[in-house]
C-alpha cells in the first residue's frame, strides 16, 4: 500500500498539486475529482529554494506549505515548473515534440523522498534549427484544451509562448522574449530616460491607450525595424512629439507587435485562437489580437494551471484515490 | 581682433578640433590647413564633465587637453560631438534634415566664455513617423564625403546610423539600437547565461565565425522573429545544440542581421556604400556587407571625426588663420 493509498481512503483532500515557478509556489489541495478544495502560496519560487545550494530547499518549503494546506499525511503532490529544471529539485527531462498533452502524467518524474511527490516533464522542441523549450506551460494548456483541440494558443509572459496542437498534439511552438526585454530595455538602456515606470520597470503594465496602439501598428507594419524603432521612441521624445508618460505604452506596443507579426505570419491566416492571459498583460494581448480580427477565448493563466494539474493527477492517482 | 587672430598669426598651432563624446575627449592640435600637429585623448567625456552640474567640469577639461597640446593661448577651439546635447556643455541645437553638410559650421554655438569655443550642431530628422537624431556622426560624414556626394553610409556602434546623402545633402537617416541591445542583453536578461562574455559584456567583439555568419544568416532571413531567434540562443544550448562559448557570436550576428535586413530592404539595392567603422565591429559590418554583396568602402571613424572637424574648422577660421 503506498502512502497515498493510505492516506487518501476517505479523506476529502486526495491530491495537492503545485504550479512551482522561477518565483513563486501555488498549491492547492484537491478532491478525487478535481475540486480545490484549499489554496497556499508565496513567494518561494525556484530562487528562493535553490539559495543554500541544489535543491535543498525545496523539501522543506514544499512541508510548511502541506502544512498550511491542511493536507492528509502522505496525500501525493504533482508539480509542474521550474521546480522541474535541471537547476530545480530534481530535473523532469523534457518531452520532445511532437507529443500528446494527455501523455503528460507519463513523464512525470518521482522524488526520492518518502510519500507520493512527482513533478511534470517540460517539453522540448529538439530541432536545430528551431530549438525551443517550454517548463509549465505544457500543463497550462493541457488544462484549457480538450483532448482532440486543434488550434493556435498564446500565452503571454516573460518569454510568451505560441503553440500549435493538432488533434490534442503539441506540433510546433515558439517563444518570444517580449516581457524579459521590455524589463532590460527598460531598466538598463537609455530608453530607461523616456519611461516612467513604477519603481523597478519590470512589468509591461501599459493600458489599451493611444501609444501601445501606435506601437502596435506600427510594429505589425514594420517588424524588421524593432530596433530603429526603440531609438525613435526616445527620438520622438527629444524632439517634443511625445511625451514621457506615453513611453512605457509605446515600448510595450512595439514589442508585442513585433511577437504578433511573427507568430501571426507563422500560423495565419487564422480566425480564431485561445489565450491564456492574466491581469492587464493578458488584457493587452486580448486587445491586440481582437485588432487583427481574431476571435479570441481567453482562460487565466492559474486557473490553467490549476485545471492542467488536476487532469494529470486524475491521470495518475484517479483510480486509486477515488473509493 | 578677437583672440583667434591674435594668438594664431604665425604660430604653427592654428586651430584645435575636439571630438567631445559621452565617453571620451579627442582632441588635436591642427595647423591653418588641416595638418595634424598633437594629439591628447582621455576619458573625460560628457559624462565625467557634468558629473559636478550641468557644465560645470568642461572649461577645466579643455583646458587641461589644450596645455598638454601645446596649444597657443586663445586658440580657436571647435567641438562636435555630446558635448553639445542639452545635457553637455552647452546646447548646439540641431539642424534639421535635409540639411547640407558642409554649412555644418554655420550651425555652430559660440560658448559664453575667454577665447573662441565653438561647437558643432547635431542633426535631426524632425518627421513625427520617422524621429531620429544624431550628435557627432554628422562630423564624420563631413569628413568622408566629397561636397557632391551621393550615396548611402554606415557608421556601426552602440546606436549604428545608416544616412542616405544626396548631392552633400542628408536627405534620410535611421539609427539602430544593435551596439546597445548587445550590451543590455548580455548583461541583464537570460542570455547572459548563454554567453562567455569578458566581464562587462559591453563590446560585441565576435569575430567574423561561423555562430556569427549563422546568426546573421538567420537574421537576415527572418528579421522579424529577432525576439523568437534570441530565445532559441538560449534553447539550443539547453538542448546542446551549441556551446556557451559560440552565443556571443551568434548573439553578435542576430542583432547585425536584424539591422542590416532592415536597413538595405529601405535603401536597397545597392551596389556600394561606405562604412565608418573602427576596430573588431567595423570589420563585422564589413564582412557582413560584402556577404551581401556589397562593395564597401571603409573608412576609420576616428579620422573620419578629425577630418570633418578640419574641414568644418578651415570653413569657420581658415581665412583669418592664414598669414
Amino acid at each position: 500500500m503506498t502512502p497515498a493509498e493510505n492516506s487518501s481512503r476517505g479523506a476529502p483532500g486526495a491530491f495537492v498539486v503545485v504550479d512551482w515557478g522561477t518565483s513563486s509556489f501555488r498549491g492547492w489541495l484537491m478532491s478525487a475529482d478535481g475540486e480545490t478544495l484549499a489554496e497556499s502560496r508565496g513567494g518561494e519560487g525556484m530562487l528562493h529554494c535553490t539559495g543554500g545550494g541544489a535543491g535543498a530547499g525545496f523539501a522543506p518549503v514544499l512541508r510548511d506549505h502541506l502544512a498550511r494546506l491542511g493536507a492528509p499525511e502522505g496525500v501525493p503532490v504533482l508539480i509542474c515548473g521550474m521546480a522541474g529544471a535541471r537547476q530545480g529539485w530534481a530535473e523532469a527531462p523534457y518531452l520532445k515534440t511532437p507529443t500528446r498533452l494527455d501523455a503528460l502524467h507519463e513523464g512525470a518524474i518521482r522524488i526520492d523522498a518518502p510519500g507520493d511527490i512527482r513533478i511534470l516533464p517540460g517539453i522540448a522542441q529538439a530541432r536545430p534549427e528551431r530549438p525551443d523549450v517550454m517548463r509549465g506551460e505544457e500543463t497550462q494548456l493541457l488544462g484549457v484544451t480538450e483532448p482532440d483541440f486543434t488550434g493556435l494558443v498564446c500565452i503571454p509572459g516573460t518569454h510568451s509562448k505560441w503553440v500549435r496542437i493538432e488533434a490534442g498534439c503539441i506540433v510546433e511552438f515558439s517563444t518570444y522574449m517580449t516581457g524579459e526585454l521590455y524589463s532590460v530595455i527598460a531598466q538598463h538602456s537609455i530608453l530607461a530616460h523616456a519611461l516612467e515606470t513604477a519603481g523597478n520597470g519590470t512589468s509591461p503594465l501599459a493600458a489599451d491607450s493611444q501609444p501601445f496602439r501606435e506601437g502596435l501598428s506600427m510594429a505589425l507594419a514594420e517588424p524588421a525595424a524593432l530596433t530603429a524603432s526603440l531609438f525613435r521612441l526616445r527620438a520622438a521624445q527629444l524632439l517634443g512629439f511625445e511625451q514621457r508618460a506615453d513611453g512605457a505604452a509605446r515600448l510595450s506596443g512595439l514589442l508585442i507587435g513585433t511577437e504578433l507579426a511573427d507568430a501571426l505570419h507563422r500560423h495565419g491566416p487564422l480566425r480564431s485562437m485561445r489565450l491564456i492571459g492574466a491581469g492587464a498583460l493578458g488584457r493587452l494581448y486580448e486587445a491586440a489580437l481582437a485588432g487583427q480580427g481574431l476571435d479570441v477565448t481567453t482562460v487565466d493563466a492559474e486557473q490553467a494551471a490549476r485545471l492542467g494539474l488536476a487532469k494529470a493527477a486524475i491521470s495518475l492517482w484517479g483510480a486509486k484515490v477515488t473509493i
